[in-house]
């Protein structure tokens, strides 16, 4: 009974391996593995194999489970899969990307990066007897485009705020932390809105949603708020509405293009969002923390615990209810 | 029936007027009718007074009501008060100072700012293959110092992040978002908080009740925040703890020098925090909201109405529950 770590998984055995009831031989495996036959004829029926890619020319043997320690599933190939063989994907970071989205939102208000630059002994008694009035979350109208995990996330915490949150979503429900209307309701809600936070996946429905007309009914002051996949916003639309201060500003973890192996430089978009000082972007950073990874192999050790019990696993993925289009880039 | 307001209080009229339901004559005064009997003579014993402070040599002729439009009430001299004068103040402050306290640890985890500042064509490559990943609040430990109205703002935003809150607090009791155990456990919670928060009033009992006893009890990656009263921390113990990386970093708001009218150069404290990078300061900044005056005097005209209608008032002040050693320079 062996658990194959493949790739970036091999960095994560001592991740893993305190949570494990039984005796698992955990191995090491290159990237190679997940992408061609070459340790097929290692990997056995009874095995799993943690791996964020899956690829094959042809089906491979079957074996126990193949575990993917992230959410995307878009470098799974389901077709190289034996039909005997079950996925299952972790998630998690719902608690970074909510608190990322906390944290942007909290600045964009208060500001206190630049108070706290000018601070010292020469500027302490003009900035204190001309303090300049920051804003507040309190009170404030959060629209969510999207209620999973992320959405629901990001919820509980505004709430906690006394932010009003209402989200889209044609599947969700409303709950203690959001009301949830009809994706049909967007254009209405918007025009209220102080923040609008895009946290749903990026399918054939959602490209280009948050188009020129979508960003023309925001508020002057609202702020755009994307963490989830970059070409659901219309990336030069969304450039002239900061440009011409149509809105009031937008916070970008996400990017239309990602670097290749060999890039040394490459413009994350088309239009120089980056060169805006009403736009605040970084790289895909939001979900990167130190924890995610140590909650993520808790949970996959969780499924392999029960596995080896013969209990119900955990987020078990159906192939016939991916979404082909969805793009996971972390 | 007048509602005068003194000094500060009078570019206030237009947050106050709004909300009024009966027929007040809103008069603003000067300064000077706080700290002298110069308009004593235009106040009759049905008006209102709204006054961050109040002095006389003698005592003031009797009227209804002061209303303090703050919390403090330092530069209340109760002595100077007819006993038929009510006084009462107002809060809502604690919800800025919560809103402050989440932002800044937030981004002492996360530390968007740096990201943003290096994020670019040239930076996105290798930002993004070698993203360095940050920190969480979730599940971490918070440690308030005091559980009243600040503590309980910042425990309920704090709690909806998945952070453990525990509070010491001779008089509050555990609630939802906090257990409160007695001040004389605070050594002991000290040693396993990954923050800890000054959120308790300073008396004679608190003035320097974080002494370097106290810092050298916290965990080495551990944060102070203060955003209460700067004496409540020994300033060149923090000053010793930061600088030896004793302590993981401080946030600090509020300090031991505040300028007077014509300083234009003054150290905020005898040792220069503000030049270490693990502390984090702001010009007393946390409450300085745009919205907290509009809701302060929302509450102050909610009293008027009650006045006129009878009803009991909110926040009135017993003057012998007033601890004068408070010091309140916002």
């Amino acid at each position: 009974m062996k658990v194959f770590l493949v790739g970036e998984a091999s960095e994560h055995a001592d991740d893993l391996r305190p949570h494990l009831h039984d005796p698992w031989e955990i191995v090491e495996l290159p990237w190679s593995a997940a992408d061609s036959a070459l340790f097929d004829d290692r990997i056995d029926a009874d095995d799993v194999v943690v791996s964020l890619r899956f690829t094959r020319e042809t089906v491979a043997p079957p074996f126990r489970l193949l575990h993917v320690p992230g959410a995307g599933l878009d470098r799974v190939d389901f077709a190289a899969l034996s039909p005997e063989t079950m996925v299952a994907n972790v998630f998690e970071h719902e608690v970074p990307i909510a608190e990322f989205v906390l944290a942007r939102l909290l600045e964009w208000e208060i500001r206190a990066a630049a108070l706290q630059e000018s601070f010292g002994p020469e500027a302490w008694p003009s900035l204190y007897r001309r303090r300049v009035p920051h804003g507040e979350l309190y009170g404030k109208t959060l629209v969510l485009i999207g209620y999973g995990r992320i959405g629901r996330a990001i919820a509980v915490r505004a709430k906690a705020f006394g932010v009003e949150v209402v989200a889209v979503d044609d599947y969700a429900e409303t709950d203690a932390a959001a009301h949830v209307r009809p994706t049909t309701d967007l254009a209405d809600l918007q025009r209220r809105a102080d923040y609008v936070v895009v946290a749903c996946p990026l399918t054939a429905s959602t490209a280009g949603l948050v188009d020129a007309a979508a960003l023309a009914r925001m508020p002057a002051h609202a702020v755009l708020v994307n963490v989830s996949r970059a070409p659901i916003v219309d990336g030069h639309a969304l450039y002239e509405a900061l440009r011409d201060n149509a809105i009031g500003g937008a916070i970008l973890d996400v990017w239309y293009r990602y670097p290749g192996v060999d890039d040394q430089e490459l413009a994350p978009a088309d239009d120089p969002l980056w060169e805006l000082p009403n736009a605040w972007c970084t790289p895909h950073s939001s979900a990167w923390t130190t924890q995610l990874p140590r909650r993520r192999y808790a949970v996959i050790a969780d499924n392999l615990n029960r596995l080896v019990a013969g209990e119900e696993l955990g987020n078990l993925v159906r192939p016939d209810r991916v979404d082909s289009s969805r793009r996971s880039p972390s």
